[in-house]
């Protein structure tokens, strides 16, 4: 397994947080099988074992890197389990992660998929533990995909794979049913409401607090008014200038966000 | 644009944190733009907002790194609005931020300045947010640059832009009234007293504080008790051996400081 | 000296925390004495000063990188006294870090080891502070190292360095009494009780809680239980599934653990 190093892309996603050697370990091992892998940190401070947050920080993000860039997600709270390792080969991308739902979004959204059950020993570090396979499975996994090894070398295609239901937003007449589903560092309230469907805001509900329309920037009101606008994921956001949403409208993940509009946004077909 | 990657190195500095994808996505922006950018994280946990902090922490990095890297700013409370984004080139220096005064030290610092408006739509993402111009306008203007885009191109040359006033130290006779200008990881309390002032130093106040005299360093007093010495930004620095003098003093960015010396401090011109 | 850049691998394991520019700021001068470093960040959220969990994060992560990384520790909480500054190098790895104790597990197993007192000012910055010198002496060091500066050249030969006594379990027939030496990120509670003395295990004891036999992975117990297992470390660990052991069961490091075998756990020799 002498092979020249190849200068590829790697992104780390983990709830490991910062205050251990867990994301550092993982880079060593990345870096002596691959010692010109390039590894970037997409997020360590997903909440531990949150699938639904680590999917959408993934979901977010991928498409940003260039093609060839392999995306290893490590939230894994069965880990050493039966649960499952895989690697994914899309039309312009690789994910390693675990086979509980966090590949989700990459499942629903991409193209000319194939999927892997990583099985092979020769690419696992000698001994793994049944705790840190971030370490001793993902790591090493994407250090050889990332040196050229061909994906089918890794373990054995599967089509089985867990995939979550989406959260959509439920349309009745002139009224759309959402939910946060994700509450960011700033407190912003991520919707699952597409801007597509903000045609002709009158009204947006939110526990007690009802909000006129839709702005475009958070400087367009008042410093610690809240209000609503298209985020940077395309999506319905609730937000308070320069203040925090989520802690001061007491608002969590999964709590339901009603949009009014002027007109039927139930689409004729 | 299909310009050769170029080894630059780009720094980044945001109120951005580690509990999301946004510092990871900008770091994908800039790679598909330039795979041979070295990008270094400045520091992601300024205070949302904190258009000081982020000022102070630039500050204090930039000049130790070498000539010619790409210094990215974005502490960006007004994102969306009218205000511009700029990108500055200096004697040794590139920087790209917005035009909130953040650049102050920058600007009264440096020499052989060009200071542009960022408005080439054709450096920027395609679609631009109004909420995420780290991402659309920040992470390409930046990599762009690293590729060796003439900083020209990107705008238009301006000089109109935001300067704050620095926080200077009051001298009265024998008696110089600062303030703390920062408090970092450790709770020692940075404040805008320079080294160059303190000669003779007889008495430090603080609050209720009294200290006699500087030290050279934080374990030549007992555990726990406060200090005061030159700290490694140059600048008289308040401190508790081991401990926290933020949290123990109660004392907060803006809480003024007095240093009393045998001799007088006003210079004679 | 005007050296070829040289592509070396530094890691970085400091008390620094994220809200300073005090990482980023020592990345710079590393990439100014060698633009090739590839610089990773082993750790930076150790609790202030704290020597023996720096100590730990470095013994569990180091074998995980290439020979000839450079491996850089600052938690230094004697920081411009007289204590000394060191490099080592061992027959795989180079360590630069305060002489206080936080390399014993590198001086404990390490073998080939020689010493170096870092003195030579002219691998250091021009000016040294008393209190960074993470930036001003261990960066340079570390990056004149990466260049390929020889590390004899650094400063005086010692062999009087600082080595603490490790914490080792104690044997009493069929039971061990070991003690928690870490906490991490998830709560989970480290031991210093080597796997090789897990055998026949009938009983762990910590505080109140009774645990019958060990695991081997966390999901084998149902959700919120408390369940004992060998961790990624090699050692015995408590942890509660999809919880935090440490703030759930009130330990901290320190704590006893007893371990109760159906045989004698002391070898005959």
């Amino acid at each position: 397994m002498n092979r020249p190093a190849k200068k590829s892309l790697i992104t780390l996603l983990t709830d490991f947080g910062h205050k251990d050697h867990y994301v550092g370990t993982m880079k060593g091992v990345i870096l002596s099988i691959n010692p010109a892998a390039n590894i970037i940190d997409l997020c360590h401070e997903i909440d531990q074992g949150d699938i639904d947050a680590a999917a959408f920080a993934l979901s977010a993000a991928y498409r940003y890197f260039a093609n060839g860039t392999i995306h290893v997600v490590v939230v894994d709270p069965s880990v050493g389990s039966a649960r499952r390792a895989l690697a994914v080969k899309t039309k312009d991308y690789y994910f390693v992660a675990p086979d509980n739902g966090v590949l989700s979004p990459i499942f629903r959204n991409e193209r000319d998929m194939r999927v892997f059950h990583l099985t092979n020993k020769e690419y696992m570090l000698p001994e793994t533990s049944f705790t840190f396979h971030g370490r001793d499975v993902f790591a090493p996994m994407a250090a050889y995909l990332s040196t050229g090894i061909a994906i089918a070398k890794l373990g054995n295609p599967v089509d089985d794979f867990v995939i979550s239901r989406p959260t959509e937003p439920h349309l009745k007449g002139n009224m759309i049913i959402g939910q946060v589903v994700y509450t960011d560092r700033f407190g912003n309230l991520v919707t699952n409401i597409d801007k597509s469907y903000l045609m002709d805001v009158e009204e947006i509900r939110l526990d007690h607090i009802r909000l006129k329309g839709i702005v475009d920037y958070y400087s367009q009101v008042e410093e610690g008014a809240a209000a609503a606008l298209v985020g940077s994921h395309g999506n319905l956001e609730i937000c308070i200038r320069n203040g925090n949403a989520a802690t001061s409208l007491n608002v969590q993940k999964g709590d339901p966000v009603e949009v009014f509009s002027s007109r039927s946004v139930v689409q004729q077909s």
